[in-house]
């Protein structure tokens, strides 16, 4: 395997719960360029799936296109924590419900172009309300529970473009590549 | 709709074609807290359907992971460059090959969690070989072309593990969202 061998980090930011560098690397042609990493942790989303079928979304206003989103729950995994560990407690605080079951769907690298990031998707049901449904994130503006034909609609009209959020629709409504199936 | 204000911008990186910054923001509830924002350019990305219907990859060693991955050809697009232009760019300089036509299938956001990058995805037929199929990227190291079942196989194995090369086999090959279909 052909590798891009670091030199030096010429500059690096840290975050509360990442850090980016910029690093000057050596590609095998022995070319000089540089790099930009963010060092993430993995993260983990979930697709919560009502009784009746349809799906809890949040909306949530996103910094870095300033604008406001229908996604999937998510979050980042906190050190030692566990990816399912990690979906229930952000699933909880984001939308004030619980899930009872689990099913990995999904573990793939979201910004493979500058992040180390692995995203976790899961399929939730025995989605369970707790009393009043309190959201305690200061960052989920709303909650929003969708049928499958507005998921439609919202895709198609661009209204849903978080990539997280699609692939996982994709994946759990639409897996033409899955194995018996 | 409800914002995150910047405060004030705590520390940048500025990388040859994006920069990052750490801002301190102010929630609509009062707490403050930080963002990493990547200001990325927008990208493109093109599954190039050959005449068989078979797909060309790319192989390429990807520094934010440490490993070599199977993608798509996909690429940054320059100032004042149309995604199109960007696309056809960047497939001869990753592949050496050229493409005829191009059909916009899906535009998303990667990384909305921390990166302003929006991304546009081509379906593109009309593949034309260049003499040799001289790769003049010295970033790739190999090119590869798959047929359904081995897509399959290696989504199933967790072999392609790229956002954007899932999302956009999952587009186009298994789109249940689509509109007339």
């Amino acid at each position: 395997m052909e590798k891009e061998k670091k030199l030096r980090t010429v500059a690096t930011i840290r975050a509360r719960s990442f850090s980016v560098n910029l690093d000057e690397v050596e590609l095998p042609s022995g070319r000089v360029t540089e790099r930009i990493r963010v060092i993430h942790p993995d993260a983990a989303a979930l697709v919560p799936i009502l009784e009746d079928g349809r799906i809890l979304f949040v909306k949530q206003f996103r910094y870095s296109i300033k604008e406001e989103t229908l996604e999937i729950p998510a979050g980042k995994i906190d050190p030692g924590e566990d990816p399912e560990a990690c979906i229930r407690r952000e699933f909880k605080e984001e939308t004030g419900y619980t899930v009872r079951n689990l099913e990995l769907i999904l573990k793939y690298v979201p910004a493979i172009g500058y992040s180390s990031e692995v995203l976790f998707i899961y399929k939730g049901t025995g989605i369970i309300s707790q009393k009043g449904n309190l959201v305690s994130s200061d960052e989920i503006s709303d909650l929003k529970i969708l049928s499958f034909d507005d998921i439609r609609s919202y895709i198609n009209k661009g209204i849903i473009k978080d990539g997280k959020t699609l692939i996982a629709l994709y994946t759990l409504y639409c897996n033409c590549f899955k194995k018996d199936g």
